[in-house]
């Protein structure tokens, strides 16, 4: 029995084939006089398979019609040097079967549609061009991920998703409970004997294992309950979160620096298709902004230099700044775009607006926390060097007004043998958004979760 | 400035080095005469790297007794070959720093700790031997997965972990909500407008994917709110769900069995040092069974005929086995350990007994289900081909109570250009503990989430 060969490798193929025997969908159909043009996809890449179905097939006027878009066909055929312009083969098919009818009522008929159209039709929103581009080219960057750290020797930990502790008090939390929220029922009769939320971070609990390990990383799902329908915020993302022991912040930037430029160089490299395809019809000019980036080394400036910068810009924005302040995007776009014309790095944060687990610097005003900024995006990586002096960390917490004994575990990390350590925390869908310029962040996860939607 | 070289690159030197800069925790100190030997880790590898600290090193007798099990130090020092036996290198120390002190009170001392104690001190625990080793092999096999994939053309996709609907109603569900479970509140006033809950499978999910880019899988966090206390349940855990388009069931059965053969050959390759040592010290004979179902061929037998053979034994089971009942544990292994000597799949399930998913068979009897069984655990693998048919599937829901207007969207699978399809379903945790040898679930995650249980 003739074995599939999937469409990627069909066009790939160094010669010309007798017998070759693809499946999947047809995306558009066109009629000669006697004979058809298939605009064939089985999904493993962008370009489609050009499929010529001669008119004297067996029967052919019978079934040709069902070959429409959406329908799913066997096709067996041989291989030929195309004649047409712009692709190297097209298949001449020998014989074709009909697997799966899509009517005219199958939403996604051969237009432009809308993105909120899309999205209603989350289901089938993969078969288009865009859509498919999107999903392929989110599974090779996390392969990427992967990559990157193990070929530094890092290991892989999956830290909780349910959490009795709410980290770092990074925003609203989403309660897990197998109680009736119909009844009034004492928490304490709760599944786990105690109120339980979804991770917001899996960073303190990759800290246990840096502490053991030396180099982890986390790449999984970390939630927040915001009610906040902007472009850039889902409920429901992924999240790589590294973290190093015996590194300072330092070591830490040069990590992040070397993190970006190595998904950006991967990317481009294994998505080539899919990128300039986005180069095209998603974002104009978006190759160029991301070679940019991978031309350029990062600068390095401090918080307070970078506040300097601003105030005397002679700019107005948005949000007026001062020091002590949060740098919004606005700012941070300005810094990298407009000032230093390259990627950079800012560090070195005032203390009172970042949290108690960031290590003090000695001027006693600051802590040793990093963003990296990017154009078109501002931050894409945040992280610090962690608290590792017993003292300090202990009178952070009670700073943030948090208890000594739900962090009991955390803090023995630095009562018995502690090091030095850093880490942060990469936006997955933030870097796949930087990397498409797909605007959207609905548009870029499978079935988004956002205020009201859990749809699918 | 010298840098920090890892334990397990110093182990793999080729040659003698003059100045080498370790980082990383003391695991034991015995004194001699005029100096003292270390036995010292980073964690980077099983194998400790042996430490000869002289006594002539400045202030010796004032730091020596802080080089405890647990401190954590810097040393620099000359790497040459070993005098003692069992180990090719040795460092000696030319300067001593401790950076992080272990008092006596340190939990991890060097003694026999039992396994519900390392529960409690899960945050310290991957400094042992033990889950040291447990949680490299788990980042290995991770990779491994993600490899044997990427390999062979498939996608990596991430359904979502919040979701409204209950898959397959495949075991309780944890309510995911933003009220407050002490008020008296509607569900439509929710945080999606709607119940939500944590997800029990991406299956669902993952076909409309292969519904457009053929293959793909999904790794990801799974939970059950199962109350069920036992060795082998935990309410989180990460399950491998692939799903093919343009396959039936034989190609399942096939993938499934390469999928368990080349984890456990990969692990093996890559894990040796760690394998020697659960062989050793966890599961007696554990390398000998990983051999054995390496080295024979999967037997495939029809449920019907599996029955059979079970109620021809003669054998005397706990749970009395009859036509229509799923076979348990002890039936599994009898198949496999006892009756073929080989690992086996079983399929073509009796229909009442599965899910609404599976795709009928014509004998109106049985459903195209598989089970992957092996030594020592039973079902590693479960997995069938989908219903692609629009009016069986139709059904299927009617029959099983489910609501169509809530599966619409999976149904419109089958409503446009439907293609046969199948997957399978790999408890991550289950395959890592047929790899290690560890026999309770707990001790193979991170940290472990079970009834009652949700601590760090």
């Amino acid at each position: 029995m003739l074995k599939r060969v999937l469409v990627k490798h069909v066009l790939g193929a160094t010669e010309a084939m007798d017998t070759v025997l693809v499946e999947g969908w047809v995306r558009s159909r066109r009629d000669a006089k006697d004979f058809s043009f298939l605009d064939f996809t089985d999904g493993s890449c962008l370009t489609g398979l050009q499929v010529i179905v001669p008119g004297e097939l067996p029967d052919y006027s019978s079934w040709i019609n069902q070959c429409g878009t959406g329908a799913s066909v066997r096709i067996q055929g041989s291989l030929i040097p195309s004649q047409g312009q712009g692709q190297r083969w097209e298949l001449q098919a020998a014989s074709v079967e009909v697997i799966g009818k899509a009517d005219a009522t199958y939403p996604l008929q051969k237009k432009r549609h809308s993105p909120e159209f899309m999205r209603e039709i989350a289901h089938l929103r993969p078969r288009s061009n865009l859509f498919g581009s999107v999903f392929r080219v989110r599974s090779r960057l996390a392969q990427a991920v992967h990559r990157f750290f193990t070929e530094r020797d890092f290991y892989y930990i999956h830290t909780p998703i349910i959490t009795a502790s709410d980290c770092e008090g990074a925003g609203e939390l989403f309660r897990v409970t197998t109680l009736d929220p119909s009844k009034k029922i004492d928490s304490s009769a709760d599944f786990f004997g105690k109120p339980t939320y979804l991770t917001v971070s899996g960073q303190l609990a990759a800290e246990t294992f840096a502490c053991a390990l030396s180099n982890v990383y986390t790449f999984g799902p970390t939630f927040r309950a915001e009610n906040s329908n902007t472009t850039r915020h889902a409920s429901e993302f992924w999240m790589i979160e590294p973290e190093m022991a015996f590194c300072d912040l330092g070591g830490d930037m040069d990590l992040a620096e070397a993190f970006v430029k190595d998904l950006i160089r991967d990317t481009l490299e294994t998505s080539a298709e899919e990128m300039a395809f986005f180069d095209r019809f998603v974002d104009k000019g978006l190759l160029e902004r991301l070679q940019w980036v991978l031309d350029r080394s990062f600068e390095r400036v401090a918080y307070h230099d970078a506040v300097e910068i601003l105030l005397q810009s002679g700019q107005s924005f948005e949000y007026p700044l001062q020091h002590g302040l949060n740098l919004q995007s606005e700012h941070e776009r300005y810094l990298t775009e407009t000032h230093f014309k390259c990627p950079i790095t800012v560090y070195n944060y005032p203390k009172a607006i970042k949290p108690f687990y960031m290590r003090a610097n000695d001027d006693g005003e600051t802590v040793a926390a990093m963003d990296v900024l990017v154009p078109g995006i501002g931050e894409i990586v945040g992280g610090s060097q962690r608290e590792e002096r017993l003292e300090v960390l202990e009178s952070h917490l009670k700073a943030h007004d948090l208890s000594a004994e739900d962090y009991s575990w955390y803090v023995d990390l630095r009562r018995f043998g502690s090091v030095p350590h850093s880490g942060f925390g990469m936006g997955f869908e933030r870097m796949l958004m930087f990397l498409t310029g797909v605007s959207n962040i609905r548009d870029v996860i499978p079935f988004a979760r956002t205020p009201g939607h859990a749809d699918f």
